[in-house]
């Protein structure tokens, strides 16, 4: 059985290398690479795997995964600068590939404390593309 | 090959166990178990897997998988109230994961009867949650 | 300028009227006046007008609406039995129409506190059907 | 006869005034006056008015007003800052009503010259909220 | 008080002039003139504006309404060749503009027969357009 | 790591077998096999799986994902007859399960070219059903 929990935040970011310059930036990355920054609203779906329990009915307890969410995601992310506000994002190139791994693994250990197993981190840019992360 | 039928209903229920008090059942279900009932509008999503058939171009035809689905489903749950009105959810904890449980149990034999094999059953519950069973 | 803000709630409810017997009311109201009540994923759209503010650049302060939807409206509707347990919908049928209308009776007086105008309280019962009060 | 055209940017913006402290932006803009800039995948809707053309059926050619919005709204504000990058919004707070009054004053023009009449500007922020303006 | 009922449909069209040649079509109707027709799932949106009932609490019963446009609208439409098929759509150019007018023309009267007012007949084409008629 | 492209194209079909008399071919496609054809708005889906590029941060650059879709399936499909017009579709049953098939055959080999792997065609043919290919 599998539970999935959405949650949503907005945030800045730019796709870029420091070690290339703006004309090879552009031309990998296209206007995501604006130097001026651009942003999302993010679309986030967690999603739980796990046995349901005899005594509550629930694989997890959805507002005990909206807390952790809330704690180890969004509050680091919401409203935010990823590229250079985000502590585990650091170092990182501000991919949607690079914010689903960073994700999974802010929220995999406090999940597994709960007794139940991350199965995917999916995340949505824009209503055009998506990715989804089921660890390594 | 998976085709997915979507159907909807709306239903009455409640989150709680008889043999907790009132007290006990707020702090484990929240809102959800306020004694007098509340509501949503589910969204059901029933995938089927199998092979194209060569003479029709289907896995199965739709209109008997929606078929299925009324008769054993949307009849039962519809305007009703899970907890005291479905014959397939009594003495149950009336959850979505429950709830998706009871409802691939009521569909698995006759969307076998038709050559097809039931892959996934998807209970969306509010705008934020829904679950995925696939079976034992 | 008109600003809109969406909220959602779930709860029970039920069409009848008392003075009828079972068969008038199931004659009239179809499925909804199961006396077992049904319920509702509503989705709640309060738009407001007003002149952009030169000082914020806002009609009104988004917060501050929703908050007095919160404690005026969600508060008093969210997982709760519509029939029974709402103070402003009492000897009401508990159909959409009233209930757009009872909470515009709700909120009407706060905003106009905000300095602003209440233009529509639009309330959506199921992706089929939703109306839209517009004030005496 | 109203037509609408449906079309998406996304940008990065602040809420805040250059003569207000940090403290002050914070209390009145909240998490949207952070200095490090935020984001928005935005939905624009743009409502034309007019008579239906009986040569073509159309109140005016979609891909006609498809190409005005393009060039005089999305190459401005797709992937930029609409506090440093967009003309039209310099000097003005990044507010989505302020941004619906700008993309109007951009399309009116090129509208008219087209013999149809804009009717409204619609600018939805996030899922929570959305702006109308219908012109002075 | 207004309420909207939600239907949707499918069908094949062509945006073409019998007395144009296929160049005049193409340069005007683009793409949509393809004479092997092309096709949409349309969403059309029925808004009727009246007084809500003391007895019932409804401005009318949706039942009712929904049966008005499956009569006069959907069984002419749903699968057909709006171009070939559709009556009401003889001699008309197949715009979305000619539909709505067409649909509002098909079920003013039966809607005034049950002492409620038309308001709006809005069709949703794709997702970047749709029109709103609200008649003469 | 699975990325997923959205697309979408509009299209008319049929559901017929030219070897079946039309009251056979009513009786197993229903409406979909009405002779003057019917059309959808499909949305299309494309997920591909692979590692994340430590280059750029991506599994692989969505704007070469989607003008592949473009070249080999839109410019195939949108606004054309599927049965008559789209050569990937000749001499086979219009279903959305062989629609998924033809389109995978389509993009299956430019994608491997990009070192990335399809992993599903997922088409949506109405908001009631969609089918997803993985592949043999």
């Amino acid at each position: 059985m599998r539970i999935t929990r959405r949650e949503t935040f907005n945030a800045a970011h730019r796709l870029f290398r420091p070690d290339w310059d703006d004309q090879k930036n552009l031309e990998v990355f296209g206007k995501c690479s604006n130097p001026n920054w651009h942003g999302h609203n993010y679309t986030l779906y967690v999603t739980v795997e796990g046995d349901v329990s005899p005594e509550t009915g629930f694989v997890l307890n959805l507002k005990a995964l909206s807390k952790i969410i809330g704690t180890f995601v969004l509050e680091k992310l919401d409203h935010k600068n990823i590229n250079t506000e985000v502590d585990f994002m650091q170092g990182k190139l501000a991919s949607t590939e690079n914010l689903a791994i960073g994700i999974w693994e802010q929220i995999e250990g406090p999940i597994m404390d709960m007794n139940a197993r991350l199965y995917c981190v999916k995340v949505v840019e824009t209503e055009k593309n998506f990715v989804e992360y089921f660890g390594k």
